[in-house]
């Protein structure tokens, strides 16, 4: 395979952004692009549907594309990638917040059937130092993992509020669909970002697998706040807890503390920490140590263990996605290139779509978890 | 009260630290020390009691302390706190993790009807950083608190094993009594130095109180790692996992994560953390992050703010108490000055022996909550 033919479903900011990217990479053809809310003059060389609900199905219909970006509002994720995997296309899927139980299970069986690949694109599994995090641990360097720490810690209210503050009001914006679950849900919405990469380092799934679940949640204030400053309407009630600390077991005894953070004023964080019984790592202060290694009890700065543990990907293809991607430090860059070299045979990716319908189903099991306070066992 | 007469129990690492300090506050007259394991040539001019079980009772009686300092190991603190608040003197105590649920209801009965005050020594609360935070978080600076993270991260393999690698063998050291704790116990062994600054800074036993408890336990590998590399018995059964994770939650909906984590190789950390609806604070990091004031999503170094904010006790005693208590960067020293502010009638001491029953009661409870697997109600 020398060339991909590739559609897109979904062409909001996250779909313009790997859009661009892909343009880069001369194994993606782009043949067309499916959106209700594109302007065809926005891309003059790309077939574009944009007549509503069955626009993506016309596409499939009349470009047959091997390949196609999923990066629709989240409620439609499945039901997009089911019908391309109908028509017997491979299919990138942007990560999300789950919405239901088993949500994938459908897509799962129907992939496997029809013999497709569904790509997770969760873009924080290929960061430069996540991959050597995964190097570092696999020889061994932090010893036996006990314990990791990770989130999604990024002030939305921006997103979420409009300048008067108006909830979900800010047209042609995920603020529209995203700040409904705000107004109706309490849980971990966004699980993947800040445990995708916790599973893929220690090899959850794979050698060790989470047992028990307890979600726990703050009071809501955040929202309030803002709104009260933006002089907007402060009778509506907000229901997600402005910090969700989830609590996962594995197995194997592994604790992970994961938290959901995302309606209060904060630099943005994935917070990663991983600890084992030979030395810590923690992502945020780009700091180590290592027993043994690092002079007693002081912390190193960890840039030239990601050196020394640099992952295969970022040796190939790391200097292009930095000149490429900026935006997400290239993250994103060296994912496309990770679902090249799957789809050409060379790699395989490192993650499935069953390693996202664990991940993704953090969001409803924490709903139930604080709704009805009490521990959740993933594996009855 | 120019002066107030002192006596020591227990005379070990701890008791020696305040001892040495207490020496340099005119305030503080030690007339006199009881520990079993004291050689009297060690302080030619104090009264040394060491004759074993009835050397305090002995001391008490011939000397009439007004004030005795409780530093013997943990599981005597309520028996000699109480044996002196029943002979008239007040009494500081050190803290410990708690052994068993209302350890101390019998010693604030008898302190109250003798009249007697019991000043907890939890030396976290008198940091420069910690009490300054306690004044922003008053004037409003971080808005509404939302999420609060601290705990005692501390590895103890050192204290904890001897060269050989037997748990609890290094003589005359807390090893003798504190190891025991790791084979038989599995829960937050030490709680009051994460805890206590942040129920202070957060108003908790006076606007606010701790509703649920949740604890959750790593499995335990540290211990048998390092015994292992020291050729010790590996056969020994180490019960305290390694990280113990702890979520508390209060009526006015505040989430508290409490951590601890002393049998991993890693550099000692209290990691705090207080956020609430205006900005964020990580002791840890130094940073500081408030709207309207930081740049933008940007991480600010949190000296500034500590000066800015700087806690009348550091304003007063901060330069001696630098010069002076080095070894804990001025926070025992201010601590001893806060007590004998109180014994004035100067100043209010900041905490009462209730505040140090709750945060001990975290032992017990999440011991409970571990072994049954269960949200614990404080409340009920």
């Amino acid at each position: 395979m020398n060339k991909v033919s590739v559609a897109f479903i979904g062409m909001g900011y996250r779909g313009k952004q790997l859009f661009r990217l892909l343009r880069n990479i001369p194994f993606f053809q782009i043949l067309a692009v499916a959106d209700p809310g594109m302007e065809p003059s926005e891309l003059p060389d790309i077939s574009c549907y944009n007549h509503g609900e069955n626009s993506s199905l016309e596409m499939l219909e009349k470009h047959h594309p091997e390949l196609v970006f999923i990066a629709s509002p989240w409620q439609y994720h499945v039901q997009h990638a089911l019908l391309c995997v109908e028509h017997g296309c491979h299919v990138a899927l942007e990560v999300k917040g789950g919405l239901c139980l088993d949500e994938y299970a459908p897509l799962i069986e129907s992939a496997e059937r029809r013999g497709c690949h569904v790509y997770p694109l969760e873009n924080t599994l290929f960061t430069r130092e996540n991959l050597a995090v995964l190097n570092m641990v696999n020889e061994g360097l932090l010893g036996e993992i006990i314990f990791m720490r990770g989130g999604y810690r990024h002030d939305l209210r921006r997103l979420l509020l409009d300048d008067a503050g108006n909830i979900g009001n800010r047209e042609k914006t995920e603020s529209v669909w995203r700040g409904k679950y705000y107004l109706e849900e309490n849980g971990d919405l966004y699980p993947t970002h800040g445990l995708a990469p916790l599973c893929m380092i220690a090899g959850i799934n794979r050698k060790d697998r989470i047992k028990y679940l307890t979600s726990f949640s703050s009071k809501s204030a955040g929202m309030l706040q803002r709104i009260k400053e933006l002089g907007g309407n402060t009778d509506v009630k907000v229901c997600m807890g402005d910090v969700i600390v989830t609590q996962l077991e594995t197995e194997g005894g592994i604790i992970i503390s994961l938290v959901h953070d995302t309606t209060l004023p904060r630099p943005r964080s994935l917070d990663f920490e991983i600890q084992g019984t030979k030395g810590i790592w923690q992502g945020d202060r780009r700091s180590i140590y290592i027993e043994g290694i690092s002079p007693d009890e002081e912390w190193e700065d960890d840039r030239s263990y990601i050196s020394n543990y640099n992952h295969f990907y970022w040796c190939r293809w790391g200097q292009e996605a930095l000149k490429l991607d900026r935006h997400h430090s290239g993250m994103d860059y060296v994912m496309l290139k990770a679902l090249e070299a799957d789809l050409k045979n060379q790699i395989l990716f490192p993650i499935t779509l069953k390693d996202l319908a664990l991940w993704t189903s953090i969001t409803p099991w924490s709903k139930i978890s604080i709704r009805e306070k009490r521990t959740i066992c993933l594996l009855d």
